[in-house]
Parts: structure tokens; sequence; C-alpha cells
């Protein structure tokens, strides 16, 4: 067995850190990875364990402050960020400059077109060096980006809600089986954990039990990652995000309008073949639709759909794990083909 | 203050009959109830207390076997039906012939096109009483058809998915600014009461919990009555309905294309001044949207929208509580119209 | 009828005070309360519906800061506080001072013995005045203190998990048929509105979904008034509360080991028995539990049990809503006693 | 590497079936076991897929009606049934004249005396081969009766209950710090997915939603395995279990008076040198107690304490997934064990 990567994770002390501190723990060739804290922002935390009880008993968890000094004593070759992209715009830098390949989860280096990454108000939007890494920054969906993330420095983890819009839309998108004019709507639904771990009234147990509501409509960070990976017009994709009452999950329902007739058994033929041999990528046969739940805790992003009598009406249905792969889990899955493994490798 | 109406109520042993029950217990012009069973369906019970504990302590709820002689002998003028749709179409032509006037929560008379009542596929659709009876049947939404709903002998309580589908989509059909080439979708998602109250895998606990689903797509029941009600082709409406991890409650989310460019006060224009004076609907002014949670355990409907940068895309956004302004609430609505009493009266 | 009686109520804007302005808003005997925020608390807020969406529609609830000359004005001769207990102990001398009668949501008033006061940390703990409306100060269970509230000008509302023991103790206690030696034991379980409106990592809806956890061994703020109005020793009382997965609702799982032997049916009888007449206490007959569900929503404290068949062990459970009869509700059914009126009014 | 235990399972298609075939599938030391089902009992399914599309897209999980030529000819060696009780009562004599080894999740062996084995109603009560097994069984808590496991033919797999409460007082009373003539009391609460898959009005999510309730008050199956491998008296022990509104997971909140003064570091060392070099087990240091969330979704049983100032009074707060430590993550700790593998493979 070859030797083990040396990594480090900064920012485990959110909900997608602590996801991928448990992934990167058990990947089978990866050594223990380093988990970074920033500055005064662990309260005096040693260990993971004391902010989250649940790791306990497993071994040490042990939290110390980034230094590049010390990641390169360590040999460290791959960071993870799971930082608020604030963050990821400072950091990235010196860490691409340090020689490190990084794959970032926030949502600092996913956008392309100045007038999507307005919606972050990056602070070193002009700088020549977050230009440069803007273009050199891949989007990371491993179906479809695998082998410019094969050979990137840096990976941008996509956002949660993008991931599962833009896994359904790109078979028949790619097939150009969409009218495109007529509009393509996603209303999606997410788990909390989605919102983040910093307590608000928002995510007060009493407000979210008991409760739906939509957000963020026509202006959601994730719109614009949608509209680029699937080469849309602004106008083409209408997005709505919903926050329900379950820790974790989005189900996707995506409406959109065929451009020519089509039998159940095309449209399934179009999901299947597109992602042939992609492991992590399940196809439901109709009239079975995937649901919220086959999908949490596992890496999968299940897909079905149903076809309206008259046969150009199409329902796709979009399901995964907003902190797999929504997450940390796609982040491992990319590190997978950083690096030749199999795709499944530390997922299963 | 006038004499009380004396009212029955057939079928208080489901979720909506309990509401029902509830609503017309307090109800300040009516006499306390006569609660009917059907023979066979009350495992025995003499009280409805023993059905559903939380009864218990608020004075007697004595269940009745269904008979015309005593219903006369009490000088009943009313009947509520909250039976299965199969019961009610066997009941109500003998209640009707009976001279009393009905208020049925179930789908059988709901339907006036021969192709939307097809999906129930009722055993004497072609008996001369039940054309009748459909022809004679006003669709119970008071908004809308208050006029007909105070003079009518049979009033349709409609589907709770329909109501809140109809009431956010009826001001801008009105004013015909809906662009109905384009297609109106509503995705809509329902806590699990909705579902009924025979116990069945599909809502186990285990399977509801942490979970979403979609299901019935373009062949959901309510959806003949939102294309009936709404006056719209069969291929204009495209409904979605989800269940979701709550006890109660529903919201859809409606799209729309708007035939030309408004503003976001035009929209809240067209939707305040058709609802003027209607004390059940309510309004929210952009950005505020309606959550599910604010209307449950009231009679509200709460309306809000958001309308796209470009003005012409629209999100509606409609939430009711599926028992009340869906089903029992509404019913008592209903009453309260067909004998001239305030809208509000015991639903406060 | 009479004239309606002016109030006012301090802190409309946590969930307590949402739910007493509800039941204030239609109980038939009170004029619409003035609704009074302290300076700054408000965020601004002109009206209670800007807090809570839920509330608009329903005529206004306009916010005032509190003026003691605009409640003389007024002519307000009750205030209800629910405020934090630190608020309570400053303003409620005044109030006092000014003639109007007090009904306090809030520990500040309900402990008699420094011992169990100490938990609360008063800052004034040792001026006259304290001293003097701790005296006066009587706490609040209808069931058990009727006639000292209806005489009373300081009412101390009760704990919801102090409500939730006492009453399902205090007949078996009074009956003297508890062996005090063998130790009383409460299991308590709280839905999350318990812990008030304020944002924490506790509150998070992913810190409480799919959990359950202990808190406050030995030592919560409540188990002091249990034991004074039980009047037992501090070490005959063990009391365990849990903080579980719903909004709100309270049960108890009560230990008792009985001095003698027992039939179920005497049990049964002494319950019955003490709360003879009393219209909110509903006695469950073995082997039917009462279930938290029950009495949501409601202002029932339900009692059941379950004997050993050594007829020594004994098990009590006791729910109730705890923003109802843990608080609101009890709160007007306080009221109701103080006025002499029937002490279901405003509340079914 | 050594050749690979071919293994078989019965009763695939409940939540304690699912979950032990995902164990199965993923340990390092076991050929792909095979799923069997009982005639009759798969409603035609091929595929445990087709009950759990959650399982789809990880290879086929074929089922096969029982066959012991079957079994033979495959070599199994160990099988596991997850079958209801009285189908474990039949098979496992003809499985243990077959020579397998067995390890059974039911509640058929688990209990010596015929007193605690009166509540199943078995109907081979009296026959020499019933009662030779009983004999032979070994209640598979692995942590105390590891090496009667080891070499057991028959292992009875413990209830998910008794699991919880049996490993928090086993460390105290074997230290015999315990005073059993105060009595012991565990309040128990549990996920829904312990109530089995059938649906039923109890599991409906309606009923369990917003709910809390407590049932089988002295008489739980589970009651008999406390006293039993506890050595109590059936006296001593008084166990309330309730259901709560989650899937899965169990917290016990266990009262005990200690029979002298201790300090809370004594108590927490009697704990920890008890489950000294026990892997499944954490003890948590006072005041931090385990939540239910924490152990759920792996193999642990989380202790925690809290110390009356007193120093007498103790309650122990016991926390596992019910069906993973109380039911198919012990199970295959159990397998470990029999084959001398280390008690963590398979489960982290």
């Amino acid at each position: 067995m070859p030797a083990k990567l040396p990594t480090a994770l900064l920012g485990a002390s959110g909900y997608s850190g602590l996801e991928l501190t448990r992934l990167l723990d058990r990947h089978p060739r990866l050594e223990k990875p380093l988990l970074l804290g920033r500055e005064g922002n662990l309260n005096g935390a040693k260990d993971l364990a004391e902010i989250f009880p649940e790791l306990s008993g497993n071994g040490g968890h042990p939290l110390r402050p980034l230094s590049w000094p010390e990641l390169k004593r360590q040999r460290v070759e791959l960071l993870f960020l799971a930082t608020p992209h604030e963050a990821s715009r400072s950091i990235v830098p010196e860490a691409i400059a340090q020689g490190l390949r990084v794959i970032d989860l926030s949502g600092a280096w996913r956008l392309k077109q100045a007038q999507h990454r307005a919606i972050y108000s990056f602070q070193d939007a002009d700088t020549v060096t977050a230009a440069e890494l803007t273009r050199k920054a891949v989007y990371g969906i491993p179906e479809l980006n695998g082998d410019r993330i094969a050979s990137s420095q840096l990976v941008a983890n996509p956002g949660c809600y993008a991931t599962s819009v833009i896994l359904a839309l790109a078979p028949l998108l790619h097939a150009n089986l969409i009218d495109r004019a007529r509009g393509i709507i996603s209303d999606s639904k997410s788990g909390v954990s989605g919102a983040g771990k910093a307590p608000s009234s928002r995510t007060h147990f009493v407000s979210v039990a008991d409760n739906l509501s939509a957000y963020s409509l026509f202006n959601h960070r994730h719109l614009g990652e949608m509209v680029e990976q699937l080469d849309l017009d602004d106008a083409e994709l209408t997005f709505t995000p919903h926050l329900m009452p379950i820790p974790r999950g989005i189900l996707s329902t995506i409406y959109v309008h065929l451009n020519r007739r089509l039998q159940p058994g095309e449209v399934e033929s179009v999901l299947r073949d597109f992602y042939s041999g992609k492991r992590w990528i399940r196809i439901f046969s109709t009239p079975t639709l995937p649901e919220l739940q086959f999908s949490l805790h596992s890496n999968h992003c299940d897909i079905g759909f149903c076809l309206a009598p008259d046969g150009q009406r199409l329902v796709l249905i979009s399901c995964l794990d907003n902190l797999l792969k929504g997450a940390a889990g796609q982040a491992v899955q990319n590190m997978n083909r950083m690096y030749g493994w199999d795709e499944r490798e530390g997922l299963q």
C-alpha cells in the first residue's frame, strides 16, 4: 500500500466541517487530517470533541491554529477549507502560493461572471490575484468536470442547492431537449443544517418546527452557479429555496418543458446514458420517485422524473444530503478525482 | 337572541371531523351538533372522546347511528358530511330528498366535468339523481361563490390543496394578467393529516419524519377542481403535491408568467382589491412572505408574492391550515354564508 | 352586561406573551388589552404583528412604552407581566404602589424561602419592599390557592414544570398516602418554547431535532416552587427536566411509593375527589394514560396513573401545554378567580 | 487475508434487518450475506431494494426463500435472525440442529426464568428442545458476557431498552454501591423505529408528532431481561418506556440511591474502571451529560451521571441508537466476539 496522504482541514467547527472530519478520519488513503482553526474562532477549544461531543471516544481530534510552516513540516499537500467565503478569499491566495492544492467548500471561487459574483460583495474583487484564482478554480462536480478537477490546484466545491439542480438538468440540457424559452423552474426544499450553525431567530426550533418558508426568491447565492454551469441566460431559470423542518437533506422539484414529445423511456435513457458509470448518481425508473430520505447519510444524488400525459411537461425530482453530496462528500469525491482514486473511496 | 340552529355531523371520527366537531361545539349560533356514525364504523364507540381522548372533559360527545327519523325529530336543518366520497355519494341523495341542506367535505360533488370526475370512479356515475345533484352542488369557496352558496342546498366543500391554489390565482386570472400559454405551476406541500387517519406504510412516522416526497404528479384528485374553478385548460396547470413531516398545514408555491411587466405594488393592489372585505384572506406586502406556520390553527388563507426583477415572472405563496380553511373551517364559513351570518362567526 | 375590564400586558414579545395576547384579545370580560414594551426592547416595532406576523389581519396590536400616567388615564386595573424575572423585580413595586393588581408570569415572586430564592440571585434581595411583596404574593394555582388568589393584589403565576408536578402530587400528599422517606421523583419532558425565544446554540433546530437531553439536574429553578408548595423537604424530591423536539407541551412522569397498598380505584377516587368541580383538571381512568398531545392548545392539566401489581409503587403522568396551563392560560384563570368570573371564561 | 465468512440473514425487511444488512454488507471479514425471507412474507419482492429504495444502486440485495440445503451449499456458518419472536422459536431449533451458529435479534431466547418468559406466551413453552436452547442461549451484551459469547452457538441479542438500562447499572451494582431496597427507576424514551415497521394508529405520524406517551408500565417485555441480567428482584426495578417523536434513539434516565455518600469522581471511576478497554462504551465526565443525538448512527452506548449535593441520590443517563447498539450493531459486535475479531470491526 502506498504512503498515505497528509491533509489539513480549516474550519471543522461548522456542520460541513464536522461531516468532512468524519469522512477524512476514515478515508483509507489518508493520514489522520490536521484540524485547523482560525485565531480567536474556537472559543478556546483544544479538541473538536469539545464542540461536538458526539466525536468523543473515537480518538482525539486536536485543533491547532493555522500555521504555514507547520503545514510544510507535516508535508501537507491538500488543504480543505470549510470556512466562510470571506475567510476563503483571504486564505486561498497564500495557500496556493505555498504550493498546496485546495478544495474550498465556500462560495469564494465558484462564480466566473462578475454579475453573479456581485451578490457576495467580495472586498478583493478587483485584485489581480483574485482574478487569476477565479480563472484557475474548477467548479467541483466530478460527474461533469472530472477531467479538469483531476489536474486542478483549486477546486471550488459547489453549493448544495446548485449540485441538486445542476445534476438533474445537465443531461437534458446537454441533449438539447429542453425548451429554454419556456423557462425552467426549480422549487427546492432544504433541511436546516444548510442555514449554518450560528443561532438566529430563523433557526430557532420553534420557528422551524411545524413550518415551511420560502426565502431569497430570485436572488439566492446559488442561482448564479446554476446559470453558469448549465450555460443558461439569467432569465431562463427561476429558483425558489425553502427551509423545511428537518436537520438535513435537499429535494428539488424541477419543471421543464421539452421541445418535443417524448416517451418516459426516452427520458430515462437520456438520464442513464449521461451518468453511465457514475457511481454516486442513482436514476429512478418511472413511476418510482426518489424521496429525500433515501439519500440521507450517503453521497448519492438521486434523480427521478414524471412526464405529463402530453409528453412535453416534465418534472424532475432530485435529492441529496446537503452535508454530503452537497458539501463534504462531494469534497472527498473531488479529492478522489484529484489523486486518481476510485470515486467511491472513503464514501461507502 | 334568535333560536339556535340544530345541525348534525356524519363522520366525526376523522381528522376533519374532529376539527369540525370542535368548531360546531363553540359556534354561538348553533345547538350542540348531533354526531352521527355509519353502522359498523365506530368500533363500538359511544362517545367521540373514546376515539379522541383530547375531547374528554369538555362535556359529552355522544355518537349515534344515522337515522333520518331521528334527524327529523331533532329538527335538524343542516347536515355536515365528513365521510369518504363513496359514502357521500350514497347518502346525499337521501339527505336532499329529506329536505336537509348539506355541506359535504368530501370530493363527491365538487367536479362538474365528466373527464375530471373519472378519477373517482363513482359507481353511480350515470344515474339521473347523481347528475342532478352534480349540477345543483355549489363549489364552496365563499370568497368566490358567496352568493350562490347563500342559496344553495348542497355545498361541495373544496379540497385543501384546491383552496390553497385557487385563492392565490383567482385575482390575477380574473384581471387577465397571467400568460396562460406559458403554463402555471403549483408546487404544493402538505402536512400528513391531509393523507387521512388510516394507518399505512406511507403515514408511518419513520417514513415521514426527516423526509419529503412528491406524489400523484399530473393526476391528483384536486387538480380537476383547480382547473374547473379557475376556468383553465387541463394542460395549462401543472400541480405537484408533496408530503412533508408536519401534522398540518399547506404551503403552495405558484409560478406564473405575467402577460405584461408589472410593479410589485400593482400586483399587491390586484390581490388586495379582489379580496377587499374578505376577512379570512390576508395579503402580505412584499418583501414579507407568509410562512406555513402563520395560518395554523386559524381559518386564514395567507397570500404573498415575489416579482422577478424582469417584472414578468411572478411567484405566489399561499398558506392555509388544511384542516381549517382547507376543510372544517371553510365548512363553517360556508354555513355562515348559507344562514346570512358574519363570516367570522365561530371561527375566531 | 357589565363594563369590560381594562387591562395591560407588559412583555408581549415572548412566547408566553403572544399566547396571553391572544387569550386576552378574545376574553369576553375584557377591553382590548394595552400592549406595553420596555424602552429599547421592541427593536422599533410599533405593532406586535411586526414581531409575530401570524397576528396580522386580526385588527391591530399596537405596542406602547410603559407609562404609569397612561395606564391611569386608561383606567387599567390589572397588569400582566410576561417579562424576565429581573424586570419584574424592578417594575412590580411601582405597579403595586400605583394601586394596580398584578399577575406576574415570571419567577420573581414565587418563592417564599430564601434558600430557594438564592438560585435567582436577585439584586434587590434584601430590600424591605421586596420582602413585603414576597410575603404578599400568592402562588397562582387556582385549584389549590383559589381563595387567596381571589383577594390577592399580586399573583405569582407558577412555573410550567412546577404546575405539572404540583397538580399531580397534591391530592396524594394531601391524603397523606405517599411515603416521603422513599423519595419522590419527577422525570419531566418539555417542548422548546419553554426555553424562551432568544436564539442560542441550545435552541438551534439542528441541536434539538432528533434529540433529547436532560439538564439542570438537582438545581432547576422550578424545583423550589414544587418543594414549597407541596411542603416537602428539599431532599425528598428529585426533579429532572428534559428538552424534547416539539414546540410546546410538558409531560411529567412521577414516581412515588405509597405508604400502604392501594387498589387503582382508590387512587382514582383520591384524585377525582380532590379536583371535584375543577374544570381544568382531567383525571384519566386506568389503564388509559394522558398523552402530551391531548392537552395541547388547551388549558387542561391531564392526570393519569398506573399502580404496580404490588399496590405500592405508583407512577403518575401529568400533561399540560406549557404556554397555557403552564403560563398564559393559568394567568387568565387566575384573573377569572380575582374578578369572581367562571374559571373557564375566555379559555375555551 | 483469511477466507471471508459466509453468513445469512433471515428477516431483512424490518428496520433492524435493514440496518443489519448495511452493516454486514460492509464488514471486511464477511462475504456478502445471503438475505432470506420466509415464504409469503416478502410480498413478492425479489430484492431488498424493492422494499427499501434507499438500498438501490449499491449492488443487488437479492432475497431468497429460506432453504437449509441451500445454506449448506453456500457453506453458511452463521445465521442472523431479525424475525418476530414466534418465528425465531420455530426456526432456531432446526438451525442449531443443522450445526449453524445463530444470533437471534428477537426476544425468543433472552429470558431464563419462566415467570419472565410468560409475557411472550410461547406456544412451545414446554418442549425439551426449547428448554435446552433456553439454557444454551447466551445473553449477548459483549461488555458483560464476552467470554461466554465467544464460545456460544446461540446468542440472544438483547432488547434495545434492556441494553440501555443494563449497561448503565451494571458497574454500580457490581460494585455493590446501590441501595436496592430504595428501588431503582428507569424512565426511558425511545424513537419510533423501536415500535417496528407495521403501520398502526400508534405509529401514524400525526399520533406521534408533537407528542410523548408512556406505555407498558410495569409490564414491558424488556423488564425481565433487565431484572435477570442485573440479578435484581422483580420489585426492585421500575421501568417506564415512552414513545417520542424521533425516528431512532433511546435515552434512559435512571434513578438510584447509593448506599453511602460518594463524590462525583468516585462514581466516574467506578464507571470508567468497569468499562476499561470496552470501545463501544463512552463515559461522560460530570457535568457534561450525553444527549440522545450523540450516539445516533453509531454503535456507542453513552453513559453520564449527575450526583445530588447530598452525595446519595444519583441520576444516570444512558443513550444509544436502538437500531445499532440496541439491535443490529450489537449483533455485529457479538459476531466479532464469536469469531475472535476486534470488537470494532465493521462498525466504524
